[in-house]
């Protein structure tokens, strides 16, 4: 079993080899960290800046033996991680943070919504079903319009759709897959903002400055950080953030989107159990950006600091858009971050620009 | 032929595997580069961030075709690599940045200052010996006591000595091995400083606040950055960086070391072609750090700001320092960055930590 702080010279694994596993390397190595990437596609952005990748499904027995024996501690990118993975892993005798239950309850909708209110985290309201006619029955319940979710999977606005009227919930319950589903009442909210928080092992908490969010077709677009936000806003995210961490015996860092609502109330959307697109901003704006903080957090460090020294643009880069590289390379006050990927399919997110604007 | 600037995804080569390798790897990596490391030891610092490393010693012709033909543009991280190295790639149509001429001109001592004086850069006076008799000539010229160096090699304080009386100069000569040396007068400085600067492909540069330098043992312990300086020596450190860049058609960063004099005049001691110990403080005083700033220059990228966003003591973590790294990590306005060497041999160079201070 590792022992904690972890000393420098370790080895972290990461489950995922996208971007935010590679810049989860790029910070951990900056405190002296070694890498393992567990990804089966090969050559893929994480792999790239890592000491070593295994490349082989996320579910891979043999795999996952491996990483356990190389990590004193194993993280992941993502929150679809298959459970199974999480507990052969833990079975092996291996760390994994954050942990199976923060993984649970993120991976479905209902029991994440469940677990919020029940720790005082408000959100719209919600039912569940698992048949046609209890997505009728659901839609009526929190009434229509309505947002119909799959209770597992599904990203960027994939896996859901609107529900304008209770006699469309069953067809929509069938366009989804026939699969369980959450559905939820539109939310009359006035901005999208986000909270990012991490937790240490010895439970010490910290939050950065909330971003405003605006999204484009379920994908985000862009972020500005620190959002002006009356106090009382500020402070109920940072209630949220506790309540969610501590809820969860938190490790790590979370990234939690929440809805502001015309009397500047917070209802919360989401939380993601890893680093957040929404959270790009603090490698620019912070002093220790969201990634390290994760490494701080899973390795038994101390938490580092979380306010803004600037306020940040984040523009996310889509697809063609990072041909743009040199337009933006040029601009003094853009920070360029891009992820290595080979491919500009459409909508794909390539990189990302951090642009200073005084705070 | 690379087409420059140099599109992301290109592969960047960086001879030597150490610290200087890591951090450039780490930056390159945020601007959407691959790098190759040429580096005899396995397992090194720079190796377990990069895409790919050649395991072979630096003038090894087969490794340098590998690397020339995976890489856009090649660099290094020390300014010892081979000339016949740089040769070799050249040879092979691969860029090297910076280019021959600089490498050539800062791996011999007297070549160094005769550059440096001829282009309006000052510094001690000097006089060549490549006998014992030349050597107590040139003690005599300068005056007594004298700095007696190799010409080639030698870094940290290593190959060179202090010559108290010209009748102990022959014996100082011996005493270095015998091989051509230069004797420099000694210097009346009061502060070392050091200026980081860099040139793009386009011929443009960019100059960074000056640092003001502590070293022990002859090896840098410590480095404040901005130096608080009256605006003449500021102005005057600039146009030495301009000289030095201009006078040898640079590409990339450069580290020049300064000692000033009680008038606030400044006379160079020495450059190094590549990123820089005094430098480290841009990581976090910087928008863009000097690594970045490198492969910013020799991807051809348009150079970024250097402007100080916060006051920094960059501090050295030598040796054993290094297992201090629990405490360093506690401490709010200290970032740290460590190299992932494994063995912590005394004087040896394992990481170093930014604390923040005010402008």
């Amino acid at each position: 079993m590792a022992s904690f702080p972890l000393a420098p010279g370790a080895a972290i694994g990461i489950i995922g080899g996208g971007q935010l596993g590679r810049m989860l390397s790029l910070a951990a190595a900056e405190l002296g960290f070694d890498t393992v990437i567990l990804e089966p596609e090969r050559g893929c952005p994480a792999g790239r800046v890592a000491a070593r990748t295994i490349a082989a499904p996320y579910d891979d027995p043999e795999a996952l033996a491996k990483l356990a024996k190389a990590c004193a501690v194993v993280s992941y990118e993502f929150e679809n991680v298959p459970a199974a993975a999480v507990d052969r892993l833990a079975a092996l005798g291996c760390e994994v943070a954050p942990g199976a239950r923060a993984l649970a309850v993120a991976q479905d909708r209902l029991e994440e919504k469940t677990f919020l209110n029940a720790h005082g985290a408000p959100t719209v309201a919600f039912a569940a079903a698992s048949t046609a006619d209890e997505a009728v029955q659901a839609v009526a319940e929190v009434g229509a319009p309505a947002l119909m979710k799959t209770r597992r999977e599904g990203y960027d606005g994939k896996g859901q759709r609107w529900v304008e009227h209770a006699a469309d919930a069953a067809a929509a319950f069938q366009a989804l897959g026939g699969v369980p589903v959450i559905v939820e009442a539109a939310c009359p909210f006035v901005r999208e903002l986000s909270v990012i928080a991490a937790r240490g092992r010895d439970g010490a908490t910290a939050v950065y400055p909330l971003a405003e969010n605006h999204h484009e077709g379920g994908i985000l677009r862009r972020s500005i950080a620190p959002a002006g936000v009356a106090k009382a806003t500020a402070d109920q995210a940072e209630r949220i953030a506790a309540r969610v961490l501590g809820g969860l015996d938190y490790v790590g860092v979370v990234g939690i989107e929440l809805f502001e609502l015309a009397d500047g109330a917070l209802l919360v959307n989401e939380f993601a159990p890893r680093v957040h697109n929404t959270g790009h901003w603090t490698q620019d704006g912070c002093e220790v950006s969201q990634f390290e903080q994760h490494i701080r957090a899973i390795a038994g460090w101390p938490l580092g600091p979380t306010h803004a020294i600037v306020r940040v643009e984040m523009l996310n880069l889509l697809g063609e858009e990072v041909h743009g590289w040199a337009r933006l390379a040029a601009e003094p006050e853009s920070r360029v971050h891009l992820y290595g990927k080979r491919e500009a399919k459409a909508g794909r997110k390539m990189g990302h620009v951090n642009r200073m604007r005084p705070l």
